[in-house]
């Protein structure tokens, strides 16, 4: 399986911006830092609303992290299809991650025509710990 | 398996505002409304920061809905064990939920030792559709 | 979501028996027992190959249990297709099971056009304890 | 995290044979063929009993390989603790396998003292094509 992206960095960057403002109620908390064949690497810098006592990320933000990057490896490979829906995501949390930013590195696993598979893997900010690993089903509408 | 909860609602809806006042950051958006053998019946009630466009509930606050959902559950029977985390949850999106109010049923499938594994059905306004449903695990601290 | 079935139990029977012989490799060992809205039964009458030391049925036997009865429910919805895939499938082992039958209970949460979502309940020998679940997405070839 | 097995490829195939022969009943299917640090790869040698019509491997066969695989994987770093169980396996079938052995590779995300998650990429005849992804959640004895 080759996969070429059609959509780069800043692409991604403004699609969520202009067609998920949503997410960025709260500052731009999401930012899309490299795309690749097959992957997507996406930061997320936390703010208060996104932790829980002791600093460390609460379980909703990592879900949202790997859906929005897993999303957006997705469109980065179809173009921006805003109508890709998650049908199922499977998370497991490995260890609860230190105060700092985390980097969630998106795989595709498959790319066919009515479904998207990933695969999401959440670092901590010493870019080494594994503390959030997840999988998602993203489906495509007919083109 | 007989279970039998040892927190009544009031007793989970003071718990969560007094343990867990994060998740009420934007008012009291989650409430338990009912507890029985093995179960609990929680509400959500959605604001704007909980919506995505055409009015229908993101997925994050979903996922969220049943997180906290199934942490009432196992808390009800075991008691107010704050440290409690979540280790897997598997999320199925089944169907864009109308706005309004949802509501998600919690069931223990088991309370081990060491484990608890958690059945949760999201309801839309209507109390019929189902519009997403999680499967999840709880790592129980040693008491 | 008002579901009726158009395969009956025998009808269902002959279908395994006649385009999925190879499960019945080792003598008839699953068998559907009841069909109702939405829903199907299956009955497993394990054998030597099924079982682990101690006479617990295997961890593979619970997924094909669990997969097959899956299968029977979206058939029955949708007729005999024999073209629907498996395409996610997550199982949460609850309690080793006891030498004996099991049964499986399975219930579509979601059939769609492309997608069907089935939760499978698998009980032990006395029909009480619940030995494992899942839920299963099925992939549905377009008609 | 730093994982080093303490068991290697030879130690691994002779506990199997020893301590869970039910797996051989149809002769030598499953084989370790590398042991490495936090990994371990298995291949699976199918007959006519794992195959379906077309010449495809099962899913329940290719459930199976993922579980053996991420059992070996736990074992390889914990030593042969017989007691390990599975509590949760999710899989996502991505593309029909071709006819042919299958190779199954298997990292640990995590190693902890009561859980280990493990992810498990299982790939066709050639090598080449991601034909199922599976990530499972052992349960480790108190030792």
């Amino acid at each position: 399986m080759t996969l070429t992206p059609i959509m780069d960095r800043d692409a991604l960057n403004r699609f969520l911006e202009t067609d998920f403002p949503q997410i960025h109620t709260d500052g731009k908390v999401f930012d899309v830092t490299d795309v690749g064949p097959g992957t997507v690497v996406m930061r997320l810098a936390p703010n208060e609303r996104h932790l829980r006592p002791g600093g460390t990320v609460s379980g909703p933000t990592l879900f949202a992290l790997a859906d929005v990057a897993a999303y957006c490896v997705v469109l980065a490979h179809i173009g921006p299809v805003a109508l890709a829906v998650t049908t199922n995501l499977n998370i497991n949390f490995l260890r609860r991650p230190e105060p700092g930013p985390l980097t969630c590195t998106c795989r595709l696993l498959k790319l066919g025509k009515r479904l998207a598979v990933i695969e999401a893997s959440i670092f901590g900010a010493d870019g080494e710990d594994l503390v959030a690993h997840a999988t998602a089903t993203y489906s495509i509408p007919p083109r």
